[in-house]
């Protein structure tokens, strides 16, 4: 089992590629929409004339951020990835800043993918149109569902259709390409309109487009996502790790970098209009085309040129990249819980999110991230180029600060190394770092600027506020452990009680009764005794003479119970031995009923459950449940066990 | 405490009447409404000269059912009520016929006289018009929040705003009944406007026009709602409790006719128009007034005519008015939870609802009657004609089975008394309950046919869906029942285990750990060794040196744990345990934290439950819980326990 497992699981380079890049190369579904628009508010000509530059800086940002992603995954091979990075080198408050970050982003990643793949369904089947929140709402829905059920993410699940998309996009860049070339490649449906400037953007000043190109940039930045995905999952490599997971790295951003580009080239060769606004933008003939008009992604309307003679070709193109995109958003779903434990192991979260092998623990982490991710898909209406807004941010705080971290590393590591050849190598990684950090602190900023008030302040805030709710349950959990340490030589809490006095409580006799009774008796304590509480008389004298009949070989007393309750006299009763004689250990045994389906649960125990929580409070008393195992019960155990979301990229 | 209790509460007259009235009282603030617009769907002339000849049927049927309920009183003072009456002498089933009903009523109780409240502020404080749902949403809510944190509900808070009422009630009839002689009692506002038919009642057959009548007739019937209350609260009045009952509920008879009638006549003095579609019905100069105008309740109209030299009148009288309609809806909130209790006692219902002196199991009630009542406001918009609807089918199903049972009491009776005056007694009560039952089954028919369709089919849905889900309820305790019985002379189940296997879980040395292990060994167990789950090599080689530098007396054993899994690891090793001596029993002395608020509940115990849940599907396994009272957890104990809704009318 556990060698399959590991069979199953470590990863070579060609399924660890679809595996992790889905994110990051899904976003080439959503970044060029976004780098467009954004141009597009100040009318067509900018953006036919500027796209391509802002997307080759994007390019640029990409690959300095993935060279030096190559420098942490050789350094940090855990997979603890810019958590570990920062928390490692800078402390931590550094990391739990990544980490807030990195939590808002994984919600803002199902969040936006899924809403670029409705609208992405959208212009291939008309019928999504207008239930676009709708839609999104169910498939993360059915996304949530599967990975509750604990569905194994299989690197194959992943491979097929991550390299259909690679195959359909880079075969349309091609096609298009070569249709150009042969000077037939037609112009898109939007080519025949001309995009308006919005309201306000008609005469930019210099600096006024500056800011309008450094948030197109920014917008673009959306590519990035994803791009650290692989450093938190390199312990799920195939040796050797390390050199794997770089070249893998090397591998995704070449292959996101190229799609990136081409997508940005065809839609500039189509003459794709794309508008924020499309209604009031887009005139045809001087006039706006109204709401009546139906706007297709930038992917969809390039597609729709390019395969103008092969309509096959765009439902294949719009169908697998909406499932690459449910696939980015599934990744959310695998990343988000194991964070999530990490996060609890350093008790920044509660615990049991750190528990591995049962899905309850994961079940909750999956529950809130879609919760959240459903909840801004409604809120922002699926609307992919609000949500960009708040997205981008996040990303780019934990790529800050880990490359910042790394810097850190580096120089710490750099004050012990003695060998030269050793030293160049990490002056050389160093320097690498450093640029990185400077790069995704700059854009840091202009993203900051130039979106703040365009969204990103929530996410800010979002962050803020995990940041110091984690912050408080570390302080909880420090708080309790100073509570709990016992000081050395201290011995006191091994003093052992006098006597031990055992109760067993019997509502009436029946099997469980007869079991409780010889578990305690097997125990033998010093005194032992059943207890019942008299709430019917009649009732309780029909118990005693049962009792007498079958001679239980246990003392039956009765305690009264002026207002028919059950749970305050035997509290009493407890609390008065523990008076009489302080050093007796006093043992509880309740028999309790095991049910086999959650509203059996809500039948039974419930005045067993409510006495143990009372009794709780009383020091110096333990209260053992004798389970009963009711038929029902048979056979619910196994269906505990299953396997757990994020075991692929957990290397296990 | 106990006798101040009772003190408190046992109830004289003067206070069992506000404390069970209010309900039956305060429908007279919707019972004349309904008659009226229900004539009022043809035309104005029929409300004028038929409501006071409706209202008259309606005053009989009342007598009568008064009348038998003080039978049921004599003959069961115990306060189980119709449900009672029914299951002893109809059998269960017909009991738990009555119960649906109960249930039902309880929750359009709470909905239809907060709903009415609502409109009733309305005519005095204009800003709630328009958001009557909210206000009534609210209202709920709050009545909520006092009856869940226990308030006590005391004869003295019912006493004021219950006598009020009555006094405004029939000081406004005096009053008016003094105008109309002195000859100048002014008209209604609405009386210089003509009411319209409703389309499709322009012209009425005969028969049409009997229906009507008595659809107008069954609505008025809503004025018998509450009556059984105080058959229901018997046990809470002073001795002699039966005779003071009954007096009671005849005085409670008098006065809730002699109101409903006042306000009938007044109504049709001051020639109010009252119209189910104000907007279209009713005709100033032969135009329709529209959607501007705003129909005041009647009561409201009439104390607007009658005080119309006396404004504050106008305004005590719609505050009275609200105050007894809240009331009336709290009663909901102390018989709900009452009910439920005796019928979880016999079975239908959870048992926990039946466990009395802790809130938590009458919490549930409250939440489910609150949520149900506000789900109706909302979905109805707090309007109380269409509530109606739902309304009284309820009251008369448990009236007439109830009334039945009671000729079958007295029949069985019957057989067996030989005093002649006693069967002289007998023979009268029969007779009347006999009336009784014939009436009320007839009005039960006569309701079915006139509102089925509009509404009154939902409420028997509900009672349907309730009968069923309780009787599979019962079914299920059955089958546990029988499935834990032991037979006579079948010792086996008192076998004693051979041996003690004792297992301590111990996750790092701190008290709690010490606690169990102390605790552990002084049960002296056969074998006791102490169990840890190896997930992080290096902590546990750790914890393994602590463990012999601190010398604890007990083996610490380890389990290898592959997937960093706590559970299952250890039920594995305990199952292991159990294969090898089947004999033995096995104890797991867990350590668990007592914590002080839900939020620290969160963070801790979370894996020590799974585990404890795991285990119990082991059969031959025993878990200890040993707690450990962290220092939020004091105090806690005392906000436990607190007073419970409905202790007054169960005379506690």
């Amino acid at each position: 089992m556990r060698s399959d497992r590991l069979g199953e699981t470590l990863l070579p380079k060609k399924l660890a590629l679809p595996v992790f890049a889905s994110d990051a190369l899904s976003s080439v579904a959503y970044a060029p929409d976004e780098i467009l628009l954004t141009l597009g508010l100040a009318g067509g000509t900018l953006a036919l004339t500027q796209s391509w530059k802002i997307a080759l800086v994007v390019v640029l940002v990409m690959a300095v951020v993935i060279m030096s992603y190559r420098q942490n995954v050789h350094a940090y091979p855990s997979g603890g990835g810019d958590y570990e990075v920062a928390s490692v080198n800078l402390g931590p408050r550094a990391g739990l800043t990544v980490a807030s970050a990195l939590l808002v982003d994984y919600v803002l990643t199902v969040a936006v993918s899924i809403s670029s793949g409705v609208q992405n369904a959208a212009s291939a089947f008309g019928f999504v149109r207008g239930h676009e929140a709708v839609v999104g709402v169910v498939v993360i829905a059915v996304l949530t569902a599967m990975n509750l059920r604990g569905v194994r993410e299989s690197g194959a699940a992943f491979a097929v259709p991550t390299y259909l998309f690679m195959a359909a996009v880079i075969g349309m860049a091609l096609f298009g390409f070569y249709r150009r070339l042969s000077g037939d490649l037609p112009l898109a449906e939007s080519a025949s309109l001309t995009l308006a400037p919005e309201d306000g953007y008609e005469q930019l000043g210099g600096l006024a487009m500056a800011f309008l190109l450094l948030r197109a940039f920014s917008s673009g930045c959306a590519a990035l996502t994803g791009v650290e995905a692989i450093s938190n999952g390199v312990p799920a490599f195939q040796k050797p790790k390390s050199r794997n997971a770089a070249t893998t790295l090397l591998l995704m951003g070449t292959i996101a970098v190229t799609m990136l580009m081409s997508m940005v080239v065809l839609a500039r060769w189509t003459g794709v209009h794309y508008a924020e606004d499309e209604a009031t933008q887009l005139l045809r003939d001087g006039v706006p085309v109204g709401d009546t008009y139906v706007q297709d992604t930038v992917m969809g309307q390039v597609s729709k040129a390019v395969f103008s003679n092969f309509h096959l070709g765009v439902v294949l193109v719009s169908i697998v990249t909406g499932l690459i995109l449910v696939l980015a958003a599934n990744t959310a779903f695998n990343g988000f819980p194991v964070l999530g434990s990490i996060l609890a192991r350093d008790g920044f979260l509660p615990r049991q999110l750190h528990t591995r092998g049962d899905r309850l623990a994961f079940s909750n982490g999956i529950l809130i991230l879609a919760g959240a991710a459903a909840a801004l898909v409604v809120i922002f209406d699926a609307d992919v180029t609000r949500l960009i807004q708040l997205y981008i941010v996040g990303v780019f705080v934990s790529f800050t600060v880990s490359q910042i971290g790394m810097v850190r590393h580096w120089n710490r590591h750099l004050r012990v190394e003695k060998d030269p050849a050793g030293r160049a190598r990490m002056m050389r990684s160093r320097v690498i770092n450093a640029v990185g950090a400077t790069m995704s602190g700059t854009v840091l900023l202009v993203v900051l600027a130039t979106k703040f008030i365009h969204g990103a302040g929530y996410a800010i805030a979002a962050m803020a506020v995990l940041f110091f709710l984690m912050l408080g349950i570390r302080r909880h959990y420090d708080r309790v452990r100073d509570e709990l340490t016992v000081m050395e030589g201290d011995t006191k809490h091994q003093l052992l009680p006098s006597r031990v006095h055992a109760i067993v409580l019997v509502a009436k006799i029946h099997k469980p009764t007869l079991r409780a009774l010889a578990y305690a008796r097997a125990t033998r304590p010093s005194i032992l005794e059943a207890l019942t509480v008299n709430v019917e008389p009649e009732e309780t004298s029909a118990l005693q003479a049962e009792w007498d009949r079958r001679d239980i070989p246990v003392p039956l007393k009765a305690l009264d119970s002026p207002y028919r309750e059950i749970t305050r006299p035997v509290v009493d009763y407890v609390k008065s031995i523990r008076t009489d004689s302080p050093r007796d250990l006093v043992v509880v045994y309740i028999p309790q009923y095991v049910v086999g389906h959650w509203w059996e649960q809500l039948l039974h125990n419930q005045s067993a459950l409510r006495l143990r929580t009372r009794l709780l409070f009383t020091p110096g008393v333990m209260v053992s449940s004798v389970p009963w195992q009711l038929a029902s019960s048979e056979g619910v155990e196994d269906r505990m066990d299953g396997p757990v979301v994020g075991d692929v990229r957990r290397g296990e």
